[in-house]
């Protein structure tokens, strides 16, 4: 059974890889810090549901043991949270800008670290983060989720050099424009919005990259946004 | 029916991309200067064959004109072409240095061009460029090579931005390493060349995109290689 | 009386910058966890000496208001803290992340608002940050340091985007190469590390930019140098 | 004496250049494909005049001998030509798309191999590129320049890693933006155009870095400017 964990498990893009995932034979764990909201979504996708702040060292490393225990090491990781505050500098508070550096990026981190552990360990793996045009572009009156997004892509970016060639494949998604959802609807027939099954499509077809040709990043966007 | 068009086929990613084609349905024309050596390619796939100088406006124009007379307009477009010298900047030819921005820049302007032209009157359609790691950093010695694949990436990246909001997906790929052959094989099980499907699949998959999450630059490269 | 602020101050690139400034005119402000290193260089240049720990919110503005009392609110402010620690992702320890996430850029950040909040009031000022090649490109086995110095970058570049329209300038520089120091020397005549005094050149430099030309980052690396 | 080549020569940037190198003690000299509108400027720079199209490889290599047979090699080249077109990619003439090609790149590649020669054999030099933003990003409507700016640099990029480790300095500078002449002038005040004269100080403070601490490209732009 190949075993897939993804953290930061919402109603969105991480729904859509769940599902997925699940059609594709992979037995799905999902992490995050509520659990409520997504229970119908493990239902469909007999996913197993985990509690875990990914910004703590300690949640993260009982939520890898609990799955080394249940004999479900994932071999494919998602890291998928995000935060994100805008505002002239002047008036950010510090403690959001701390906020967006540790979702975006040292959870990031703590995730990567244990995936890596194991995947070291088995001979294989893949991770994929879950990136933003941010992290391109440092936009105006945005500088924290820039400075998060930024060092999401600087960590996949060492990750991918340092694994590749321990055959565990990183890639860094750069998602450029809102993603659709049940409260965020384009007008229909426009399609201004990422679909997530279109993005999940995307993670999945590099999940299926043989490693004679890996990609370590992939960016996707809208037709009509501009870039 | 699906049309398509390969230029500058030859026995690798060509066949490759030819060969998938085919099974997907789609009708596939392949072009190039010689088409002799392609010849059990086009047998093998119900290609057409079409002799064409790319870096020629008159032999481009040509084959979209017979295309067009044959009800085979095509709604994607890949171009193939390349040419690369090296050698320190203080002995290269001049004329190696024309040739490699014209085999590599020119023609694909002069192939985007007339493809851009029907698929507009189409209202759809997708041109695919194949680049390589000199398009985005300029290797030392390599001087022709890395003037031609960066005046690609920017023709792709100017034509993304015009073309996208006409509902035409332009995709730069990077081809990052060398790519295996009947003639250049790797150490079995090494891994360390591009096998031509696993990088054909990833133009499939930019084939596939909905255009909600287009991506108009993907990178390939062996889990080995150094970047 | 022009007022300028170096956090981070040290012997190396800080010393060449407070000797640089203080000889073209300027009032210096060295700031530092310990002052007692820059006792020295502080009376050779005239600079005032601040104990400041740039990763603590209260530190920063305390140094800030400091200035304010003294009626030297700087108009320039260089933010050069560094924290580098390498290994494997699989043993790094989450602790020294989350310092090279501070040091690197949550610090940065405090600093830079405290330095926009009076710039933006007294209508300009200049903004200099010290990044490292680790910015613009994730080494592996440096995952630490990709993610604090591609923080800084973002953050450099969202400044910049914000805060150039205000009359206010921000620049980001990479220096990519060792930097010489007493302890640190190059073969005689080998250029092989870059001389601080040179770097504070370019930084002068950046600072004399009127607005029309205003860079926004600025890479310098010995000639040797493989990049 | 210190002798300096400007290949491009018109009334803007390379008019500041001129001056300014002429006041540092350079020996100048100025090529155009027509020199009657810089004759003025010579008689004020003392420099000297010659014809040459710098698309002509006959043309390039006179020019160089003309110089050495006057005992004027030059350590210093700077290159400035460009050539835009824009328009939808279905109307551009490939002619146009050519000349782009040939002006920006093509040229630049003749010039910097003749002063690569004579600087090997010196032991030293350095050749400056001007780019454009264009160079960087491919904009929508402007493939042809897009090409030619992004092939430039690529040039410079490969000709950088080649040729630092040989004492010679190249430097491409990214403008981005309108520069001010005598027909396009700014709002009073608004230094919304770049001033060539601060360009130019740019370009001779990348001349007077020591090899410790090179810089391989520059941009400058103005406050005002979207990026």
């Amino acid at each position: 059974m190949k075993n897939a964990l993804i953290v930061g498990a919402g109603a969105g893009l991480s729904a859509s890889l769940a599902r997925k995932l699940h059609a594709a034979g992979w037995q799905v764990a999902l992490a995050a810090r509520n659990t409520v909201k997504i229970e119908a979504l493990a239902g469909e996708t007999g996913a197993s549901l985990h509690v875990c702040d990914s910004v703590e060292p300690d949640d993260v490393s009982r939520l890898f043991v609990t799955l080394d225990t249940a004999g479900e090491a994932p071999s494919l990781v998602i890291y998928n949270p995000s935060f994100r505050v805008r505002g002239p500098v002047a008036t950010l508070l510090p403690s959001q800008v701390r906020r967006a550096l540790d979702v975006c990026a040292f959870g990031a981190f703590l995730v990567a670290q244990q995936a890596a552990q194991r995947m070291l360990s088995a001979g294989h793996g893949t991770i994929l983060f879950s990136g933003a045009s941010a992290g391109v572009k440092g936009f105006a009156l945005s500088a924290p989720f820039a400075m998060g997004k930024f060092a999401l892509r600087g960590l996949a970016e060492s990750l991918a050099r340092e694994l590749h060639p321990k055959n565990i494949h990183v890639c860094h998604f750069v998602i450029d424009g809102g993603i659709a959802s049940a409260t965020r609807v384009a007008s229909p027939g426009s399609d201004q919005l990422l679909d997530p099954d279109a993005i999940a499509d995307s993670y999945l077809h590099v999940l299926s990259q043989p490693r004679s040709s890996w990609s370590s990043e992939m960016a996707v966007r809208p037709w009509v946004e501009k870039f």
